[in-house]
């Protein structure tokens, strides 16, 4: 093993806009929490990096494939100032890239491997959680590590999987093993790295509309997915899977709205040139769905029609889940919540609530969502494509081939 | 047993607004679902009626005590125009009154007593609900009464208990006999007449904010009542029983706020004079609260503030529970949702779910509620308490005693 | 319309065992809760009948399939003594029948179609529980329907649907109108008179494993199914559809085995020829499984096993249903559950809570369960098939197609 | 701060049982899983102990308070071939206690006050988990750390609380800083020594009969408490406190059925003079319990009898929760499951869903535990008061005095 690799890195400068002030989890100069207050002329480059050591605790991972995320896009998109997009954690350099499966390399003293609560042997297909929670701050203690006091991202402000090698704690890596039984190599690898996008939609439509060990719908409810990016898609393929009667995917694009279908839509609207409402109502007999995913970005516009259709349905019991990222406010109605006995939820993360391992089965048993990858590139195409990105909305999921380096 | 009785009535013109059309459940000149579309010139009279009589399935009452509840008043308010403020089903002539207790006197073939099983003997404390929900349509069949499609709805469109006697069906009909081991008889029917309201708020802050036979909170959380009418006193009392840690009030009305207080309260807030996040986030130390119950009526006034310290506390997992009726835009910021993985629900009704025998047996069990009734009146002094209550907010409950006739 | 029709009825003597007495709700030579302590010598015969009228809130049905049920075989057969083997409610003479699909032919005042909250036109396909809820007693108002203290049930102690034409309240009627989209009309009635037996497993599955509108699994469980009787076979259906990652079903008989693989299951075992914790456990790698149905009837052989299972699996929270009714006692022990974070749950019935209109939604949406259909006959060949049914264990679900008499 | 301290150590000899086998996580001469398979001739002794130093991520405690567990007199108790009864996790020698409360006197690098999400400063009130459960297992990672498969233990394979000194990760380590409002110092530490045990009945009776943020009752409910030992008792405090309508004890020794009436219990039963089964009906007036807690260690006996009580009440729904370990088979009849909708469930541990600060805050708000300290003793006193309580069935809890040292 070579103690030198070739990485996507992120570079930026530090240069506070006035009204920032250092939060308690903000590091001069290195880290912030709120990157688009911060960070300017963001520059992605090719360059060599050393190798990762595994200490206590950690494994490194050879990494196969990994995606890229619209996050990636916004952290090297400038604004018209030259501040970054991405408004979050983040800390440059970083290498960049969090969508991510490969085989152990190594590992400290005391990883262990989770599905078999034994030491790694290496050679293990695996993929990990973006998301490094601590393990000791009150929500992780009591079961939300989503909502980590600590949380480091990988990518983000950890170093991440866009190079040969990545280094990342044993707890958050998950086995691919149980892939092996029905797909290729190749397959297992491209699929690994699709694992934590699903996850984000599994997080939302499951687990934070449930509780526990319970989510998601009863088989032969109907449910709407508002807009068709990688975790509307991964929605719709969750949720056919777990027993929908109608899967109705709202979006305009139509090679989205293709790609929908193909993953498990039953029926797609274009909010664009047809009433919401009404074909939703139509499609449903009346009926209208148990469970609306907000997954557009914009909230505005949408949760007045999602708010209008629950008001008409005969469905009660409606959760309206949100899972895109907005700061914009809603015009939520009470009264409708009331007399349609509905609710609206928010929905943030992928880790915990075995929620990895159960994407990683349901991948096993034929959930195949490799449609969703509609474009494979090298490590050296990565900045060109993030460049792609900002204004592409054809591609569902490109991901970078590092096993073809 | 008398053939006669006297009883308030309330009367209206039917007058439909250029606008109004008839519904599905409309009854032209009888019955609509928007009164305050139709209904003009309310007038309360106190008049003589036939003693009802007891149908299959029916039971009659000699009624003890009823309370006056909000929309009582505003079924007798006009607007500027003559209209009633009121905008919800609505049949006149009716008898008022629908948060009554009183004894069996009459029950017609195949109707018994729920907690026996058995025919009703005669002389049963009792109390209903004041929703008639039909036990046969979709939302009935599929165990949500409150949702009933093809509802009655007791001193609304059918007569209610502000009479000598009312005949309600045995379905919606509850033992009191629990409280008699604990309180004496006119503490019976006082507090029998309080279970109504009091279920509202259990509907609220227990049913809604669970499932079957969950909900509420854990002991130890802490809760936020913002608005202390009868429906918020009742979720102090409900709320500091189930074992919140800190019931706080916030409620601009000083008599109100103390109501609070002996009802179970540990803090109270004016928030017309403190900030009401500042004050929160002091009393919990940083923490906030599990559950925040909107019942001011005000929501663009209060979500904001709900929604800004659910978003610097502590505590995940907030639920926001909208009981009052309004229909104004709540401005709602799906990443506080998501960030504090937080929930807005809405709650309508009392109805099903085990709500009223536990409220009666939480009654019985020491969870007295009769501080609420600040004020006990004659049949003869309804209608111009209806017009007090217009602009009294010093009062919590005004009821009539009906055995005191 | 004709006034009479032809019916298959069950007539038995009424000749009580020393130890029976009347219970509340039994009916001295016509009806008790304990059949088989009362009634003796069933004979099964094909007689003529009026044709039923509807009264209030009630429809008359035209019967187009009725399936038989393992309870009809019982009634019908005599242990050594001459009682009937079916120990529960029964009322003879009755005309048999209870699992059957058919369309409106007439709807006395007040029945109405729950799918459209408006009167029946005539013609509508539909189907009905068997269970006729009273809708007004403590566990129907608190919504448990199933579990009614004034339970009727149709083909047991009312007249059933092996017969022209049915007489039942219209509360428990559903609409199959959803299945005219994607379905034959034969095959809309015959998967009708499946809807049943389906939600009695899905009760179990789904309902009884939830709260409200939870309930079931999280994609990517896997499940074990006991017994491929149709309550077993059923289940297999409902949990791959709900995401399911491997369904497993422990069935001896091969023809069970092999329609439990055509329904959902991924992998079978045979209980007698293998050893079924080493099964499961090399199925899941370990895993296990987080849902057990016990659906065989023999508790004391099966609970064992799964507990053992349980005990070395690596899955948490495993939840034991216990649908097949037995009074047996399951050997329990209480370390098991504790360590493992197990439950141990009783489902019966089929009422309530969304069950029938979701099976519908979900058989419209593609869950065909007509492969359970093994044979179809005429009324006449009802009482041998009868007959033949207390020993053959290869049949699925014998129906009887009374459109075409 | 000295370097060497005093501490109670408990010493036996490493002789397995021939059948027993070395398992994965057992240490040859150190540590085992089955401690009554290997463990012979126990003896306890006061001994001088090195202060300990914090690692990375760790916290030294000052110990005040210490309470006994009867899991540490059965550690230290043979059984007639000399064998320790204590049948679970054990490596000795070992500093007995896991009950306690103290305060930070040092912390390493990393550790951290999951109140503030700060670094502790040295002086703050705290107690702490017994279970050390690792956080990077899948139970762990899924949310389950009471089941994680990497668990130490506070005082039986780790040093424990018997000591001046203690040392622990920070991850289970909890604030007692909001019992200093309501309490005086001496309470908080005493209360604080309660909280472990506490929990284990919360984890019980809350979060094992709920899911996430939910569980136990609602108000208005009954419960039936089986076994005043430490748990029981704390369980009718519990439950008391979360709106129980009657809280019932079944325990025969008469002291501590008066302690569980000082600390919630409404009806105490002697279950070897009385029939339970009629007491708890004739109490609750034929409804029996929502939630039925076995604490007394003999299923085989309690579990019948619950079992008649659920088929005979009114009340459905009933959870039995089994918390006390024994590994004897309860015959449990599924047809009472069935047609009471009742289920079982088992409960382990107390870490993790936020029940040591919910336990906290609600001694803070006034649950106030102290009476269940019946006896205080010296270090000193630890040994005979370990043979003591071998027979004693009088004392609830003896706790140890540090601060008196």
């Amino acid at each position: 093993m070579s103690t030198k690799m070739r990485a996507v890195v992120l570079h930026a400068d530090w240069d506070p806009k006035p009204e920032f002030k250092l939060g308690p989890k903000d590091i001069e100069g290195r880290q912030t929490y709120l990157g688009s207050k911060v960070w300017r002329n963001p520059r992605v480059t090719i360059e060599e990096r050393d190798v990762p050591q595994a200490g206590p605790g950690e494994v490194v991972i050879e990494v196969k494939a990994c995606g890229i995320c619209g996050s990636d896009v916004h952290m090297a998109q400038p604004d018209e100032q030259g501040y970054i997009l991405y408004p979050g954690l983040t800390g440059f350099p970083a290498v960049l890239g969090h969508e991510f499966s490969g085989v152990i390399v190594d590992a400290g003293p005391g990883a262990f491997d989770k599905r078999t609560n034994k030491p790694f042997k290496g050679g293990e297909a695996v993929c990990a959680e973006e998301m490094l929670w601590c393990g000791a701050c009150q929500p992780c203690a009591d079961g939300w590590p989503n909502h980590c006091e600590r949380l480091d991202e990988l990518g983000f402000n950890v170093d991440g999987a866009m190079a040969k090698y990545i280094k990342v704690p044993a707890r958050v890596v998950w086995s691919l093993e149980p892939l092996r039984e029905h797909y290729s190599d190749e397959e297992v690898f491209l699929l690994g790295s699709l694992v934590e996008p699903t996850s984000v939609a599994y997080n939302a439509v499951i687990e934070r509309s449930g509780w526990g060990i319970l989510g998601g719908i009863r088989p032969g409810d109907n449910v709407v997915i508002c807009g068709g990016g990688p975790i509307g898609i991964a929605a719709c393929a969750i949720l056919k899977r777990q027993g929908a009667a109608k899967v109705i995917l709202s979006e305009p694009e139509p090679s989205r709205a293709e790609l929908g279908r193909k993953m498990g839509a039953d029926y797609t609207i274009n909010p664009l040139q047809e009433d919401f409402t009404e074909r939703v109502l139509e499609i449903t007999h009346g009926y209208g769905a148990a469970l609306y995913l907000e997954a557009t970005g914009l909230p505005t516009i949408v949760y007045p029609q999602i708010e209008k259709t629950i008001w008409e349905q005969k469905t009660l019991n409606a959760r309206v889940m949100v899972v895109a990222r907005a700061d914009a406010k809603m015009p939520v109605t009470g009264e409708v919540l009331q007399v349609r006995r509905a609710q609206i939820i928010g929905a943030q993360g992928h880790s915990g609530h075995g929620t990895f391992p159960r994407v990683i089965e349901s991948m096993a048993a034929g959930m195949n969502m490799l449609p969703m990858i509609t474009k494979q590139i090298t490590l050296d195409e990565v900045p060109e494509n993030l460049v792609t990105l900002r204004t592409d909305r054809k591609e569902c999921k490109i991901t970078v081939r590092l096993d073809k380096e």
